[in-house]
């Protein structure tokens, strides 16, 4: 493979000038330029795109971290985010977080060592101070990371409402709902409080299920669902995430329920997951494709020096209407 | 933040000094170093990982490149590799190809710039002809890319027989098998040659269906489905990839069919799609986290100069009975 010194050789100049003319940067004589970009052609020389890089103080590549890349909406979230940044120019880089917070951090120092330009953070597991004494572009999918880092989301009160009245509308006297670790400072537990909030107001109970789990696997899912169909027996409406209603309705479907006639089920996120099991599932749907753009364009102003017009994106979220409620 | 120059000043020595203490390279005095050493330390100086990787004419990065990121299949892959990537404290940059196959030929020349170390891909667009004069590290998922690229797959054989075999217990006298397009040479074909055959044998018909889609969207697949429920009302077997047969059961449903009683079903994959549906599908499974490290372990001994033991890898599948066959 040629080497820039290759092509220097050959177009009888020095290695600075032929990197003047890759670079477009200083002048340099108009005939000289065309004889290094005959040489350039005349040795298939391609720029060493690292080299090129380090010298704009660019990479070229932002960082995805997610707590599993297989889970269907972060699935669903990267693929779009990773297709935005194609667009402009833009590598994509991802990481896995469950195996341990040293990851978070891992990262987070990649983007010290400007190994990366940015970071879009789905993260929760590293303490938020962390962050606050980096001064590089960090974009936050539904996290607070602090008034310096931006935060997208959806309108997450709008979805918690949406779910609690379609629950009401199918007639629930006594609902569920899977909840995060509240500890974790997300606008996305707003929709449970309004959830609840909602039921009560409606003179109907409302039982808080908190998931334990660490991983976002089916098998946490299906674990969390046997334990609710065994430890709540009389519940007759449910709200979750797509998994975790996709395996409820499989679990009860099992213990010979019916689906709307015994129990209703709204779930929450709208990925292709929700339209998989029968009945097909009521659900809130997150617009991830656009949450995804707006992440990566907010990255992109700072990654350019700019300032974003507001720290804070909130996104509509839509009702689809299944079978899972009446 | 701290450059080069600045701890070559407060070391008062050369930058080239600092460097060679940096990349462990060349003789460098002992209180030279122990004076450098000091001076990153008191500067909170970190090393540009770009600059460092250009000197050692490595990225440190990997890339796979997958037809859609979100198909549960690819993102239990990614999800996979990525783990297996880090342990060798390699990056993960993913690229989806779908789009178009500019972007296969896009980061075939990434690999080519030395942006990235190696490529794993389990894409299917470009001619294999762009990948003969590449003489960089390539494992290929999936497919025959020619004597140089080695190409890591399950045994299919054992697969498609497998599916056969579960489909004549379940007392199938008409079966239906989806299958790709025949013109791409993936040993995943082979599945569906044996899975005819063996119905051959057994005086069974058997119809292939041969999917359209480019894209591998959940919309495509239930687009497939109520083609296939409407066309041939007269099938008692499928055999299909997780998310078709999903779509099958779900469609069938809506038409007043079930399963096992009126049709059975086989799927293979065996991602978490294959646990959601109600009743549960009978899958041949893929070791999909075995598939990533393999194609990782054998990425890393090309981009070490090793030359792997083997050009063809071939994993075993599995049965997994569910309910969708008796």
């Amino acid at each position: 493979m040629a080497t820039i010194q290759d092509v220097a050789k050959r177009a009888q100049v020095g290695v600075a000038t032929v990197s003047r003319v890759l670079n477009d940067s200083g002048y340099v004589k108009a005939e000289t330029k065309e004889k290094i970009q005959r040489a350039i052609k005349e040795l298939n020389y391609t720029p060493n795109a690292v080299a090129r890089n380090l010298y704009h103080r660019k990479t070229g590549i932002a960082a995805l971290l997610v707590p599993e890349i297989s889970h269907p909406y972060f699935a669903e979230f990267i693929d779009a985010a990773e297709t935005a940044l194609y667009s402009y120019g833009y590598q994509c880089m991802i990481c896995n977080t469950w195996r341990e917070q040293n990851y978070e951090a891992h990262y987070l120092e990649l983007l010290k060592q400007q190994r990366v330009d940015g970071i879009i953070t789905g993260v929760h597991t590293l303490d938020i101070d962390r962050y606050r004494l980096i001064d590089r572009p960090i974009v936050a999918l539904d996290r607070q990371l602090g008034d310096n880092i931006p935060c997208v989301a959806v309108n997450h009160e709008k979805g918690g409402r949406m779910a609690a009245e379609a629950l009401i509308r199918s007639g629930c006297r006594k609902v569920l709902q899977v909840t995060g670790q509240s500890h974790v400072s997300t606008p996305s537990n707003r929709r449970h409080e309004i959830f609840e909030q909602v039921m009560h107001e409606n003179g109907i109970e409302c039982i808080n299920y908190i998931s334990k789990w660490n991983r976002f696997s089916y098998t946490d899912f299906r674990d969390a669902a046997l334990e609710i169909a065994e430890k709540y027996t009389d519940i007759d409406g449910f709200f979750a995430t797509d998994m975790t209603a996709a395996a409820l309705i499989h679990t009860l479907y099992e213990k010979g329920r019916r689906c709307p006639q015994d129990f209703s089920v709204v779930a929450y996120d709208g990925t292709y997951v929700s339209s998989l099991p029968y009945p097909s599932l009521t659900t809130i749907v997150q617009p991830v494709s656009e949450l995804a753009s707006s992440c990566v364009d907010l990255l992109m102003k700072l990654v350019r020096g700019e300032k974003p017009e507001t720290m804070n994106i909130r996104l509509d979220v839509e009702y689809r209407q299944g079978s899972s409620t009446l």
